[in-house]
């Protein structure tokens, strides 16, 4: 449990190794966090949620970041308003790095001294723990991007090893489609499942799904540019209102990140995790909003899956794909191209782990029969259960070991900063 | 055709006799329109979708009332900014009513003279405009309720013939419930009912069903109070996310035109289309949130009813309640204590027709298989498949005619000045 | 008195004269009064600063009036929120006008029955309250032509008896420059003038002031047209740094009401109380802001005036000009062509009555010795002494019988909606 | 020459020593610039006005700079958007040292290598640079202010060497008044004063002046308590009505940085550059706004000097008082109590120089006569004049080298973030 608690910590370290002490304090919108943030906030979890409950006359490490690293838990008592996060300076990198060091300090010994009995108690709230921090690491990565973009010097975070080029339009062939029979189907994380899960993928239940067919790719960069090329931005009958109504609030003209090279007509670019890159057309398309991908959907006469559709047709995939703790082995967190292979690929339905979060057309809401967990840990993921839609899968963000098929990732539908894409459904 | 034409627009023109002049031209605010407005835009929508395709040459009454009068029809062309609906002065309250003439004259013409096959085509539109026009009936009431609230007089609409006193806390017994069993059950309007529906509806599908039980009376003020008096608005455990911090934005202390006479400790009012009333503690709790709603199941260790879930339990109860064309006869748009009995009321789920509409915790989304109606018109229901909650039951506000067992409303989380309740349900 | 009195409530009647109903209740925008609450509040000014301190055992005519139609007296009260004027509906336009024969019912009874003290007493405030309808009047007139100017229809208030045609570029001769020579001069009313100024006209006070020269006109639509057609809106060195973001924040592209008649460079138009017209290239501009005023004097290589240069200046002309009360009686409430002689202009400034209120440098600020009127009518002009700037003159909708050498009217620096034009000044 | 500007810049690099890393990125509400920003723009100012104009074929450190560190002149190329300078973490510190550098080695080849024609061109350019530095510098200690109170942690700058303690109320004596004659005085800067000065404060020029007195000492933490408990920020009578509202939306209470230790009823503290401290009585009262000023004056029966009056009063005593320069030596940047002696402190008119900034009653506007410096430095101060209000004296924050009689710092009325104070007038 120790050495699995070391490990994770120590990728936190690590995906930090890049940046400059001046990249852990900025806030460059409301929705991303400073990484100095999201270093203690990790670490205030095992503080409040483990330390805390388990050490007798615990003493916090600072009184004040029992304040300043609680993120959204009242049962946890007040909390710094979020879009002020990057507002401070203080604590700096290095007393954060302490934070954490104290910490680690201490679940150290916890972990060492505990009885088994206490220990039984304490496993699943580290499990949760380290999930947390898998978790934070993803949005880590999405959010100093987003920093980056902030600056005319469009600043790499990491250099890609290996630089695939662009490809010209029908490189990728149309995808083809892969079938589901009619029937009624579970969903949901089984009673006797003791591997980690949230709440919010129990319990299994019963669901009712009409034959369908699902993609057995995920969208491109090509795919898209098709779309954009086609008027997509400009055509109000392919948005919903909303989606309408934000394109033009906030002038979308393409994808989060995309640009063009100079003035109208230049080259088609991206900024990447390695700075500005020519888009590379096979890739998955990425950072595009719940509305941008029901837009691309209803143009393409297809919809988006919902989310059993998705569970059911992806949970015998095997849990292969381009992911962060993968990636960082090939140099690069980013969609891999469809024509770059991966080790283990198989199956019919390509590349629904890892790469791009998919969007699918749910609702984030409640499985019938949903509990949340009893007491403060309750709000993790049952009060959100309002206005975002579920993303399955994975991205090149997220680790490998912290994805699963039942897996229920959410997000507002003007979000885009994250690793998002999508994959066509169609009723069969 | 022509009658039902006639008698629904005559039904505007009554709904409208209780107000001054002035009362026809405020937006107090984005989300109300001014009751000249309602007058002129269902009066557009005949012009829009069936004089201006049917009659050969037609010239529209006014050419600035296309941009006026247009809601949120992207495919009929530009709109004013519908904030801004209560900025301007004319066209005036009596050159709507000459608009709202001429068209009645122009559609009068248009169906004594068609011949079959023309009228065959106009029939649906023809329907459709008058079930648009029933929903604006509601919507003209609940906004002028909101206007007549922003003035420190409260003035009233109309007196209540029929003064029920206020009731003792406990006058309403708990709640029944009834349960459902379990299975794969069909919602939606069939494919062969020719009877009005809207796209949303369709088509007709199967859903697995938990078991489930219903409770079999909406929840009252008397009930709601208690929350209130728990502390039910200083708890943010009870609340989603969103929902905690709209409350506290808003300031929220209470349902909306709820009030307490004089300060700290008085008499519990409401404000009613009769103007200021003492709470009666029997009625059905009105104009609540989705989010208040919630809370209120939370804490009553309950939940909201899914879509299916009402749909199932209702369908099969008599169209009875109190509405507004009813309403009208007895003198009062507004809930009924359940102690006052209404002709015919039998069945297992008392009042689920008429008095509020009911929260379900469904997002509105798209029925597996939906199609929007072809053309403009399509833009009717499909593109606000988002964020918005779905209701079902029609309200004191709603015409008799104008609801059905599997009628989708829908409205924002945080809306309130609708006619909006809840019942509650649980898991079997 | 009495009779005075009726004459100006008599003259604010006839103004409200060409308007519907519903013009009477529409607040285009914050600094705009719905014309009911003009009506209201200047009847509330006398009954709460005369009656209710005069008449023993006063009761008001109805209580909430004192709430919904006290401006910002705070020593009279909570008000009504200021941007909310228009989301009421009530109290009808009728019944307003209830209110204001109330009043003046109980006027005409104090002033008919008070003895030659109490008389005394109430003269001055009685005064007071006359100018301050007079000031509602104006406001009254550029309140409602913004109201009329956000319907797209544009309708007029009334016709222009007179029509003046638009003239050719050149029309108008270069303005003549009219020196005066450097020395100590007195500024503002005498202690002993006992005929009507407001407080802030007060003491009067020497000034030096450096030898100066005033154009013998104000800049016209064909002046102003040439800062346009020169880009003065696009070259940010003409303009205040509040002025250059304002004027990007706000797109502005060209005074407030012009526009141009169907698409790129259609003929120029404008928006009057007469409904859209030609531009008439010797009229006085008007409807630009002490930006727009500043902006085109330091491209015409001059200066504003400051308001003791204007006052110097100005003092001696005859009180001749373009007033409401005279243009009543020609038909326009509109500035008057430079080409068409006004009886009795003579003197070497013309046009410095009436027409456009014309913006000084000045910052409004206290006089030195300045004392505030004792108790709640201190609130009038006072506290107001700070972000806005002088005007002076008089203009197309002030009275004759209320404007004087040595008013200084003052507004916010942004302010278009007034009738506010310019005259340039320069160091001699 | 060089210098001189080896020790301002040295200086800039002093102030800096007590910061973390961290420090230099927050950019804490929109007025306040990131530490780094301020170094970079301080550079930019010497590249873009002296080394691109007088190097011939000058290529800049990075083209990209230009851009960013800009600060708002538009004759010199568009700008970074000011309220997101601090949303990027590149260029990071050490590359804006980097550019520092980079200027330094520039500006010394320029300096050491120009012929003496050149050299003539540049000295004023270079002398204006070095003030602008003076005035960042001052910004940067406001700004790093700001930052720090915005952390829960309340991180001390520096030490104060030399703790004053806390002193009871009545501790400092009433102020006496030095009153000054009627007449027409000469204002401003000489024409033939060669030495440093801004376009601003000039021409020389005369004004009348009215017999005045003004206070011999600034107002006082203990005078402004005084205010306090009287009630003074809930006495609307006693403020403008802009600050009212502003005190009404900000929720005002007390100055900026003044917070009670504890709940209600808690020692009296404030925040300073050495971290959280108990209110001295007998200091200069710091961090108000124009409006709290201008209250605390009409409630203490007085008034704010206007600016000549400031100016006549002070520009004959001796350039002594706690400056940043000064105070370097004693160890703290905070206003001085009055019980303590400054070096050289004579004259009737105490502690003009230094301390805080006082507030004048006079609008920031020009001149008579004035001309703003010709081509883009014309930007410098000109363009500002609209809705700010004029200084005098000099700071704790300033150089003692950057202050003269007759300099004129502005800002907003409602500007509480730099050290500002007030000294009381009033009319003989």
């Amino acid at each position: 449990m120790l050495m699995r608690y070391k490990a994770v910590r120590k990728f936190t370290r690590r995906l930090c190794r890049p940046l400059a002490l001046e990249d852990y304090v900025v806030q460059s919108m409301a929705d991303v966090s400073p990484t100095k943030w999201h270093l203690a906030h990790t670490s205030w979890f095992y503080e409040r949620f483990i330390l805390q409950e388990f050490v007798p006359g615990y003493e916090p490490v600072n009184e004040a970041y029992y304040f300043l690293f609680n993120s959204y838990y009242n049962g946890a008592g007040p909390q710094h308003c979020r879009p002020s996060r990057g507002l401070i300076s203080r604590p700096t990198v290095e007393q954060v790095y302490d934070y954490r060091r104290s910490i680690n300090r201490r679940m150290g010994e916890l972990l060492l001294n505990a009885d088994d009995a206490t220990l039984d108690q304490i496993a699943p709230r580290l499990t949760l723990g380290l999930h947390h921090e898998q978790q934070h690491q993803e949005l880590l990565l999405t959010d100093i991007k987003h920093v980056f973009s902030s600056s005319p010097l469009l600043p790499a975070y990491h250099a890609f090893d290996d630089e695939p080029a662009g490809n010209g339009p029908g490189d990728v062939d149309e995808p083809g489609w892969v079938g589901f029979d009619a029937g009624v189907y579970e969903v949901g994380v089984p009673a006797d499942d003791e591997s980690f899960h949230f709440d919010n993928e129990t319990p299994r239940h019963k669901r009712y799904v009409a034959a369908f067919e699902l993609a057995d790719r995920p969208v491109t960069n090509g795919d898209y540019l098709a779309f954009i090329e086609d008027g997509g931005y400009r055509r109000a009958e392919l948005w919903l209102s909303l989606g309408w109504s934000t394109l033009q609030a906030d002038d979308w003209q393409m994808p989060l990140y995309w640009f063009r090279d100079g003035a109208q007509g230049g080259a088609w670019m991206q900024f990447t995790l390695a700075g500005a890159k020519p888009l590379v057309l096979d890739e998955p398309v990425c950072h595009v909003s719940y509305f941008e991908a029901d837009a691309y959907a209803r143009w393409a006469g297809a919809r988006l899956p919902d989310e059993a559709e998705w569970e059911l047709a992806c949970r015998d995939q095997p849990m292969q794909g381009n992911f962060a703790d993968s990636a960082a082995g090939v140099g690069r967190i980013h969609p891999l191209p469809l024509s770059v292979a991966i080790d283990g690929e198989v199956g019919r339905v390509r590349r629904c782990f890892g790469d791009v979060w998919e969007w699918t057309r749910s609702s984030y809401s409640a499985y019938p029969g949903y509990r949340p967990w009893p007491g403060t840990l309750g709000e993790y993921n049952g009060k959100f259960m309002c206005n975002q839609y579920v993303l399955r899968g994975g991205s090149c963000g997220s680790s490998q070991s912290h994805v699963r098929a039942t897996y229920r990732n959410f997000f507002a539908p003007e979000a885009r900063w994250q690793f998002t894409g999508l994959r066509l459904a169609r009723d069969a």
